[in-house]
């Protein structure tokens, strides 16, 4: 009983390791869709945001499918319900870069990032890839240093979503109010995907710690 | 055992309809902020969706330790699931509306909603409280109408929210990139708590139906 749900538990894990590569992969072709009017990878990114949404879903039934089955106790129940969030954060994620391939393809042929803002927005994807990249490697092997690079790349996110606004602000901004729309948007949605990499960090240092003020500030 | 169990289950589901309650009421401050820029009323919603993040994790807190004592099977289990994921929800709203409240804060003594645009957010801000309620209702006593007309609220956000997009793209538009961007943020964080209210009503509706194509679509 203890071996087969073991086994189950790491199939869980694989599935959210799975998950967070898909979700990476999205945000890649989403960026680069949204920098360079890459129709193709737009529609590729919103395709792959669906997939990764029924996954979670996949995700989740069977966490709960073992919850019933082999009611389990202590460290094993709060992985599984660290399972269940953690796979709500990687759909939202998958979401919010869909989001941004969406922008692309609404403006397209015309290009949704004006050039005052390429360089930001080019930084912005970076991390966030990078971000999922982390992400990935932390679901598969906990580690706390790793959880620690993720809170700064994340204030690094944060620092540059202000940085779209005081652009969109300043008397120099004279691009219309599409492009405004465009880059408020997209650059909430940058912000919100690096958030949900530090929640989900935070959950598994706490899987690790038992101490959620360990990282989580 | 048994008893004890139903007793903290009740306790969870009472918590719960408070939450619901707090949110409502940080959105009906936070409209009325946005709408009219009060200040005291911003600070108010403010504060209160930080108490509201607090409350959410002890709910979780609460909800995890009876599954580690309890370890609950079947549908008793699917309820402290749902509770975490609705509580998730809960927490959520009560942030997107004190950022409507940060919003007008910061706008202040200026209004943040241009004249164009007061009628279509004193009807979201309406409807999202009204939503509120019925979640506070629904949570109380599971009621699959009510979680019909949840359905049909949101829709009409949806509605108002790509009006506000319609508005602010025509010609005219001609307002400054300040007040684009925050119609543009405002708008979505009304939109994304009405989903929150359809997301966490759909989760009721399974725990009463086992199905979700019954209600979320």
């Amino acid at each position: 009983m203890r071996e087969l749900f073991q086994q189950e538990l790491s199939e869980v894990q694989e599935r959210l390791v799975d998950l967070s590569s898909t979700v990476t992969e999205i945000m890649e072709k989403a960026s680069a869709a949204f920098l360079n009017s890459d129709v193709k990878k737009a529609d590729e990114a919103i395709a792959l945001s669906e997939i990764n949404e029924e996954r979670a879903l996949l995700i989740d039934e069977m966490a709960i499918r073992i919850l019933t089955k082999q009611a389990p106790v202590a460290r094993d129940l709060r992985v599984l319900v660290a399972a269940l969030r953690i796979s709500a954060s990687l759909e939202r994620m998958g979401a919010l870069a869909g989001h941004i391939a969406t922008i692309a393809r609404f403006r397209y042929p015309e290009s949704a990032v004006p050039k005052s803002l390429v360089k930001t927005f080019t930084e912005m994807g970076q991390l966030d890839v990078a971000l999922g990249k982390k992400l990935s490697k932390l679901l598969k092997n906990t580690d706390l240093d790793l959880a620690r690079t993720i809170q700064a790349e994340d204030a690094r996110v944060d620092e540059l979503h202000r940085s779209v606004f005081e652009t969109v602000l300043s008397p120099k901004w004279k691009e219309n109010a599409l492009h405004t729309v465009d880059v408020t948007l997209a650059s909430r949605y940058h912000e919100r995907f690096a958030d949900h990499v530090v929640d989900i960090s935070a959950k598994v240092a706490y899987l690790t710690t038992g101490e959620w003020s360990e990282i989580d500030s």
